[in-house]
Order: structure tokens, then sequence, then C-alpha cells
């Protein structure tokens, strides 16, 4: 602990991610032995009033109304961007160019440019960088990854990705800006299911090839505010559904949708492969059911000492919740730095993703991809 | 009972379908109250000595080595087909013109042409028709069906269903009739693909409109026989996904596939509306999960008497197992029969999978409807 | 086939137990090679018009009103006996007398003397004697049997076995004759708390050496029928819980409840082991959940050729139901006619659990046993 | 915020517990509006360097290695004890009679006496003071708790509470203290049984009023130490079960054990009443299924802004792990200070679940209350 070196970290932006990240800066000291020792220096936010009342509860020494100042200060070293996306490649390289380390949140970006000129900048700088898919830290999904990268599942097969949520499903929901286009550039597709494309990949170690998609948007306008008898429309997807080809002949199904009734964050993802099979779900998080063989699946608590990041934490049986994984991906990020190597997921990686997004996209504004079924005939 | 008229049934085939079709039709009088008794009356088989061994075991009284003495027959009002799909139009066609009443086994036929022949041959007969899509006889199955239509879902907007088995996914596992195009028609997507479209219109009351899909063979030569050193070609598909849309703006994935390591025997469907939500999984047969509001899914035992068929059976708790969906099935054509009405699903119902099945292989034969991820760029 | 003797069933009763055993009696030729062909030769009742109609549904050729004249008959080798527990000690013993093979339903007997002098007719009998312990035909249940006396578990520490239902909960419920001692003998304790004892000893091989009980009436009265406004009182147990010392060291926790709301037929066991554990719970009576090591639970769906019982049915993950415990109990009862040996269990084994029944009422009628908690000061 | 009143915080001992807490201490204020601020003032331990290494850790601005100095310093208002049990009396007496409030990890004494004198001085004191027992603070047990406040359930009739671990399940393990009854007191009852005791009576509201119970100890000698040759006795019970009577007419059964190969931390308890039932295993922590009527199991996420404690946290379906029990824990003690209230589960409560404990052991101790089988006879 006593050649621990402190670094500075700024943060940008403090609603639901910044809450989370705080979390995680607030700590990872206190169970992780860290070669650097993060302070949390300074909070950014527009209204200077609340930004003072965010720092003082999330615990931030200090705060900025302007992330340029942030940017700029000698005593901060690792920039953390909780901003919407559409903020996220400004921050991000200017922030690489100033040489700081930057964690940014996902997606990378709101287009397939931004995240490639996030890239360029971060190839360019001296500064570490990682995109925070925080499902990749969740132990049973790190384990999922272990396994499959030790062979136990033989030549992976199938996998079936799915992100449901049911939070829209009430037709009287307001129309909040994450369903609007010009503010959050996609709906379900970027927001989850971004997610599930990259605990794919990080699961099977497998790139997605090709898609073949469609959106939808069953609500197609919305009060305007909570009660408003004014309406507005919706101009992103409900829910994306894809089918996909994988590296080394793989096959996939992915869905990502906010109207599931009754599944409040299930991400779940099943990989079936020659040898054995995986099932994963995010509502029941520290369980991560294992098939070797063909006689069934094995329910596995993934709490053992040996287990990824577990050992930091309580002893078996003990789950840990939603913000360790968060945690986790902050320790990794500072080991990273540390040891002046890339963290896992790179900007590099969430411009996979982004490309994959924009791949299913493309797809689903083509609707003569699809066959009808009144057209078969003998 | 005393006043009911005696059918005499006459089987065709007799492998594993054959053997579950006699113990309904051997069972069936027992448990409900039919308005016609049926009476094995005669199996038919190509060779003797087999026929006639399996018709002593399975209780049929009389035996014969070509179909066509069946249809003869004057003791026979049913006729019941158990063969590979290659025969089922020719056997349908001549029973109908008979005018026998006939119960089919699924996927109607090998083809979409062969298909709509037998649905002009129902319309011009008086013998009824069914197609034997078992799983509908399901408690759990018809339940959902049963709350879908009272509206307690409200409107549907997602479908996801899947049926997974493994039983091919050892690599060494021989090349049987199954896996040869020119028998057995298509592969996973035929055979068990068939049930979930069938089962997806029966629970929702909606129609597959259009489709977009896949279709893989992971392990493309075979050993010709269990040990041999010489191999063969696979030229059916082991794995169909496709995404589709259905009647009225819902969304819908489904996979048949045999590569689903640990998985025996799972249909599975989950059905999202804007009420509620269902989820089943014929691997626990019988439990209904449903979701009224959103606060979670209730495992429903559908073993009460007032679920459907149950009533007939045994106390709440003491649940059925596969044969009894059969049971089921000829007991609601036996009082189609003699209602004189249609039995459903009829052979119409199963032109129209017949014709999402073409629709699913004409998509899947053109790979150009896949984006490439690498063609995305900014 | 072909050399099978045929051997002659009588069956005494005909309510829910008639019911299933007759469709044992009627389909276990048709699945399993069996060294005896049974025959349904008659049913014997009480009144003549509801037997013969029983009967002809169930399917039995002829009927008796007399059940003495049942055993008298020489086309009569099995007597099956499914009417209530104050007959069993006549009946059994007289057709033993008589030199025909019995089978009983549980439990054995209303007293530790009848079970006696049942156990000492069997033993000068020539005919077999065996008691329906159905549940342990649940393949289930036999592969967790097979598993423990292969050592797979190591030395056995722990059991809880617990047989849950809710049809009384409702204090509204009728009185009916179960609910009465001199029909019933017992509540819950018999009825359902005979068939966990006689599950527990089956698949750990250890008997229960001794026992501390409470039973609990919760309803103490109800009305005398539906919907009537005169009550009278219950007279059996509602609820019996005990705790256990088994053969070896091992220690057991029992509980067998009408009153658990929502759980239908809920016999469940847990057995563990120092080498890993087993979970069963017959409302998913096709799943056994098995713990080798520590590492936690896999879900084994006991469909497979190799489990007991399992390859004379369907393919993998296709279940099984209540009934077919009936149906693998009889196949066993014949093979050990033929055999010339014993069947398990026979009526020495209901003799065991008889006097663990007594044992839990002796313990329960007994409050002194009970440590206050406010006695206790320091 | 800005009215808070700081309160010193001083907290002895720094193992499994100390580290749960410190983490609890370092997080309360930055997810709830409390109305007294904690600091972390100073951690009491015997090693001087050991002390202040885990103070750094785990942010604490202070040490002593004498306990008494924590009591006496003026910056310290609360006392949080994380001691083994022997010590627990001693220290809380102190604070108490210092005027500090007390928090005292469970269970809350070594022995009724003990426990009792604690009361007392919590009696005679201004300060206020709680057991730990942290179960009550999980959300979804706090629901189950509401519930059942609001008559969900009707009428309590049964529980069933197991606490399931199997840590020391492997013989070889080595005789840690908490096997030496001389340190720890007794063994799984005290350590896990106490959980189960007090989690009963909380959901329920009923107090367990009389037992019977049996205790064992599997592995009678052990290693002294890891993987030396030389044994010693192991003195506490391995497991203990008992059956209870509770308030009101309930019944319930009780069993905690280190030796259920497969369970690591499973808090289990089932309760039914007349007009519907609960189920909570904490190994699913996020979980609670709700059977109201008689249809069947709802599994609820407790994650939804109105449960108990989850509004402060994140949105549904992103759970919590175990140390947020203790986190909630604080928030209620913070909160129950600042009213003047006595926080609940109390002193008092300790010692009701005390009482339960020494009744255990006094049943247990009297094998004279068994009925043997064998003495069973007709």
């Amino acid at each position: 602990m006593s050649d621990q070196t402190t670094v500075g970290v700024g943060m940008i932006g403090y609603a639901f991610m910044g809450r989370v990240h705080s979390q995680a800066w607030r700590t990872v000291g206190a169970f992780f032995d860290l070669p650097l020792a993060p302070r949390m220096a300074v909070l950014a936010g527009r209204s200077k009033d609340s930004t003072a009342a965010a720092a003082a509860k999330l615990g931030w020494a200090d705060v900025e109304t302007d992330w340029r100042e942030v940017v700029r200060r000698d005593d901060v070293q690792i920039i953390d961007i909780c901003t919407p996306g559409d903020s996220h490649a400004e921050i991000a390289i200017a922030a690489l160019e100033a040489g700081k380390h930057v964690i940014c949140e996902k997606p990378l970006a709101n287009s397939v440019a931004e995240a490639e000129a996030m890239v360029r900048a971060a190839a360019a700088s001296t500064g570490r960088n990682m995109v925070a898919f925080n499902y990749r830290r969740v132990p049973a999904v790190a384990l999922a990854h272990r396994l499959v990268a030790e062979g136990r599942l033989g030549e992976i097969r199938h996998v079936r990705a799915q992100y449901l949520q049911d939070w829209i499903a009430d037709a009287s929901a307001p129309l909040v800006w994450r369903l609007q286009k010009e503010k959050a550039g996609s709906g379900a597709l970027g927001d989850i299911g971004a997610h599930i494309i990259d605990t794919t990949e990080f699961i099977t170690g497998l790139d997605v090839v090709g898609v073949s998609a469609l959106t939808e948007t069953f609500v197609k306008e919305r009060p305007v505010a909570a009660g408003s008898a004014s309406m507005g429309p919706v101009t992103v997807d409900d829910a994306a559904l894809f089918i996909a080809r994988l590296d080394g002949g793989a096959v996939a199904s992915f869905e990502a949708t906010r109207f599931a009734t009754g599944r409040k964050n299930a991400l779940r993802i099943e990989v079936n492969g020659s040898g054995g099979s995986l099932a994963f779900d995010f509502e029941a998080m520290n369980e991560l059911w294992v098939s070797e063989g063909d006689r069934g699946f094995k329910r596995i608590l993934v709490t053992d000492p040996d287990d990824p990041y577990v050992g930091a934490w309580w002893p078996p049986g003990h789950g840990l919740g939603y913000e360790h994984t968060f945690t986790h991906e902050i320790k990794d990020f500072l080991e990273a730095i540390a040891e002046g190597s890339d963290p896992s997921p790179s900007f590099a990686d969430g411009l996979r993703v982004q490309r994959v997004l924009a791949a299913v996209e493309r797809s689903a504004a083509d609707s003569s991809r699809f066959t009808a079924v009144e057209d078969v005939t003998s």
C-alpha cells in the first residue's frame, strides 16, 4: 500500500452512471490491493449548485462547471466520462490529447465516425482508454469467458443473447429524452443491445461478422410529459432483433427490448459448444449455469474465492450486486494504467460494437430483406 | 357410454410416432367421455412379421402390409398417418377420397405443393382432417392460448420461440436418414421448427407474415453408420434461426437446433404483451409461468381441475407426461368428427406452417440479405 | 412375448387409486417385455351398477360385488387392493391364505398390529406381496437411490423430507371422511407422511431409528358437507412435523401437511452426504438435482435411456407423468413373481413404515417433550 | 444535508464483520439522506501495526489497541462491536454505561445471563442499542415482513427455516476456533441458527414458545491445523435441528448445518398462511417468491423503487449484494438514534433469540425425549 502512487480522478456527469462510478471509486481501494491510489478530485456538471450538492454526497473533493477545466487540471490524471453519448467523442478526444487516461461510458459514441476518431485519438495519446461495458466484470460472466477460453465448451456453435426490460411497456409513460433520436441516437439497440453484443464477443472470443435485423417502435407517440395530454413522436426503436454469424461458423440471435413485461434487467446469454454449454441471466447475477457433457446444467454460485474478482469480497454464498461490476472495472483500469497496457475493453473494442450497431440499423432499414410468407406458393 | 358409435382406426406406421399414437388410442376412452368409441382395428407396415409383432404389443386387432388395403377396409373410418413426411400426401389424399377421417403427423408434407393438394382433397371430402401438432394439447400451452384469447396479456408484442435439442451435437453420431435431404426434406427446421411456428400461431392467434432466416450445418459429414470409417455428407440443416413479423405488429424470433448441448427437448416460448407475459418450456411441461402486471412471473402448475384437459386425470400436482398430448389430440379429433366440425389444427393450419417453412428456406438460401459488419464504415 | 404365461388380476376398489392402477395394468405390456402377461379379469365393488360402469370404462372383463368372490376365483392369481386402509388387512390376509399374489395400497394398514398380521400371513403364503409406495418408481427417485448405493454421495449425513399439499387450507372445505379418525386412521401423517418415510429409507438405505414429533389440527371443525351450516369436529392431524435419527448417524427432518398454500403435491427430499447431495421435488418429477463435489447442483432431466425405467418410453426430454410410477411398480411386481423373489417394497417394508408412523403419534401425544422458551433463564 | 450532526464511530474488531461494517459506514451517506453524519473516527484492535494497516485500508481515521480507550473518547458517540461473542457483554455494558450508542454483532452474547445483563445496561443508559441481525435488512426479507404485517398471507400456520452451508463438510478441514466450545459457545446453532430464529420472528411477528431439538457433531475430531497429523476434538455442534411451536398456533421446523454439501449460504425460509405463502433463499437474495391465493408462487425481483430500502440504489433489476444489508442496518440505526427511539432488533430482541438458543441446547441434551422406533410394537 505504502508505495502506491496517487492518481487524481475527474468525473464528468453525475446522473445514474455517475452515482455508480462514484461508488466504485470510493470503494475499490478498501477491497483490492491497487498499484495506484485513486483520489476523487473533481466532479464536473453544468449547474454549480447541483454539482456541488452531488459532489458532497458522492464524495468528490472539488467541482467544475466546464469539463474542459477538468481536462486542464494538473491534479487529474484520469477522466471518467459519464455523460450522454453525444458528448463522448469531444470530451474523450480532448482528454486523450491532454495525455489523460480515459474511461468512457457505453456506447462509445453515437456514430461509427465519432468512434473511429476516438480510436485514432487513443492511438496517438500516452493516455490509456477503456469503454465501460461493465457486464464483463460480473464474476459469472468473467467465469464464463474463462471456461470458454480454457476450451471447456469445445467449439462454439450457438449464442442466444437477450436484454429484456419493461420500463416503457406502459403506453402512458412519457416521452423522455431516451426516446428521442436526436438526443439518444437509438433506443433499445444502443442502450442495451450494445451490452449483449459486447458480452457475446467477450465470452466467446468471436466477432460478429454479419447480421440481419428488424427494429420496431410499438408505441409511436407518447405524452410529452407525465400526465400531459399533448403527444409527441417516439423517434427511436423500442425493440431490436437480429440474427448473426460469428467468426468461425457460430450462429447467434440477439434481442434488445424495453417491452418484455415482467423482465426488469434480464441480460441473458446462452452459449452452446460441442462439449458443453453456459447460461446466464443478470437478474440472478451471482449464478452461472454450466453444462459439461450433455447431462444438464449445474447452477454454480460464482462466489468462491477462486472465481474472478470474488476473493476480494465475502465468503462463498454471500453474493455481490450491480455496482460491484464497476468496482471491478475500475480496479482493472488502474492495473492496466500501472502496467502500461491497454485495458479491455478498449476504445477499439467499443468501435467494433459500434460497427455492429450500425450494421443492424442499416439492415433494419431495408425491409426488402424480408421474405413474405404470402408470396410462397407451390 | 352406451350410445357411443364405434369407429374403426387404421394406423400406418409403428415407429416412435406409432407407439405414441397407439398409447393414445388405447387410453383415451378410459379418461374422457367420448361421443365415438375408437376400435384399434388394423396396423399397416411393410414387413408382415414385424408389423404383426408390433400390433400384438401395441394392441391392434389386425395387420396389413399395404396401406391401400387399410384405406379400402369397411371396418376403418379413421386413418392415422405415422409415416415419414414423403408419404403423407399420397396416403392422406387417398384416404380422404375414400371418405375416411384423417389425422396426419407433422409436418403436413415435404413441400407446399403437396400440402396444397392435401388441403384441396380435404375440402372435397366428407372426411375430417387434422395435423398432429401435439404440443397444442399440452395443458400449459392450451392454458397459454386461453389467457391470450381472454385478453389477459393485452396486445401481443414479442414472441421468442426456441426448440433446442442436442442429440447430434456429437460429431461422431452416424448419418441417419433424418440427416439426408432426399428422405427427410429438411433438418431441424421441418422436424422441430415446425412445432414452434405452430405453437406460436396457436398461443398468440397471430400468423407469421414475413421472415429473415439463416440455416447452418455444423457437422458437414458423418460416419455412414455408427462406428464406420466411411463418411457421407449431411445434406440438411443442423440449425435454423429466423426473425419474423406477425400479423398486427408483433415481432418474433425463432430458433430450432439439435446442437444445444444439455438441452433435451426444450420447446420454449415466451410471449410479452402490453399487459403481461407468458413463458413455457416443455422440459417442465406441467408448468406455465405467467406475469400479469409487471411484478414478475408466477409459476403455475397446470394441474388444476379447471385447466384444459386436466380434470379427466389426477388431482392437482400429479403431473402429466409427453404421451398425454396425443391422448388429448385424439379426444378432440373424435369430438370434432362427431360434431361434424373441423378439428384444429386442420390441414389448412398445417399448410400455413408449411408456407412459413418454405419462406425460411428461401430466405436462408439468399445470403445477400446479410449486412456485413466489415462493410460498415463512417 | 409368445412364451408369456397369462396371470389374471382382480382389483378391489375403483376410486382414485383404482383408476391409476387400471391404467398401469392396461399399459404395462405395451412398453415392457414382461415374463407374465396380466389379464384384467375382474373388478370388485359394492354396487353392481357402479362397478359395472367402472369396469367398462377402465377395461376390466368382469365384476364382483364381494371381494371374497374375487379371492376365490381360479382365473385370478393377483389381488390388487385399492380400498381404504381399514380393509387392507382382512383382504390381504385372505388373499395370501388363498395363495394369491397381493399388491396393496399404502399405508399398509391402520395399525402396527394389523401390519404385523399381514407380514405373518405373507411369510406363510406362496403368494408374493408388495406395498404400493409408488414414488419409489419415479425414475428420478430410483436414480437417486442408485447414486447413493453407488457411493456417489459418500456418507449420508442429512435428509430433509417434506410432503406439502394445500387442498384443505381453506377452512370452509367440508369434513370429508379423510378428516375423520375412525375412517382414515390419521390425517396428513399416514396419507402423505408415510410416503416420505418410505422414500427416505429407499433413497438412503437407512432406517429411521428414533423420532421427536408434533402434530397440529389448524381447523378444528368444518361444515359436515359442502356449504352446510352444521359443523363437525376434525379428528385427524392437519400437519405432522418430526425430527429423526437414522441408522449410522444421519439426522433428518420430516414434514407432512395439507396446509402449505400454493404447494400442490410437493414431495420434496434433499439428501446431503460427505461427497455430494441430491434434491428432488415431485412437482417437477422428471428432474433430479445432483451436486457431486461442492460447486452446486446439476439439474438432470431423468429421461435418458439408461435412467431407471426410462428406456421403455420416449426419447430424452419427453417426460413421464404421475401414472407411470404405477406402471413401473406393476412391471417390477410381475418380474418378482416370475422370479419367485420378494418385490420391494414388501409388506415387511410397509410394516417398518407403520412402526415409524406409530412412533410419531406416540411422540406427538406427549407434549412434555417440548422445552418451553419462557422457562429458560440464566 | 447541511444541518446534519456528525457522530463519531468507534469500531472494535476488523475481521470479516469489521470489513463489512466498514463498507456500510463508508457508503451509507452517499445513498441515504441521513439525520446524522457518521464519521469513521477510530478502529480498535490488539496489534498496533495490523490495526493501523486495517484502518488505512478500511478508512478509519485513528486507531486504538484497547477498546476501553475507544469508549472513553469524546469524539466517539457510537460503538460498533465486531468481536467474537465472548467479549460482547463486557464491551457493550461499558459503552452503554458511558452513554454511548451501541450496535453489536450477533449472537448478542454467549449466554442468557450475559444477554440479560446487556439488556439491563441498555435500559439504564441514554445510549441506544441494536443487535446486528443483518438479514432483516435484505429488501426481500423486509418485504416479506411487510406482506405478513399487512395480512396478505392471512393467519400464519407453517414456517420452515433452514440455514445451510458446507464449509466444513470435508473432514480434513482444520480445527479452527469456531469448532471449539470454549471460544465459540456453540457451532452451527449460535452462528447461523440464531439468524433463522430472528428472521422467522421478524417476518411472522410471532415468537418461538417451545422447541424439541437434536444436535449432531458428524466429524468428531479434526487436524489441529491445516495438514497437521495431530488431531483435536470438535466440541461444538455441526448441525442443529428443531421443531417448534410459535405464538398463536403456528408450527415450525428449523435446521442449521455446515454440512449441506453444495449449499453455500442458503438461509431459506418458507411461510404458509391461510391466504398465501412466501419463500426466500439468500443464495438468490434479490428474489421473493409470493403465492397469494393458491395458484402458485410469483418470483418477485425485490428491486422496485417502492420496495424496502431499494429506492436509494439502482433501477429495477439491478440487484443488491450481501453488504447492503449492513448499510441498511446502519441507516436505520442512525435514524433511530436521531428520533430517540429504540432500533429494531434491539438487545431485547437479541435476548429473546438467546433464550431460544438455550432452550434448543437444553432440549438436545436430553435424548430421552426421543421415541425409539424399535420400542413400538402392537
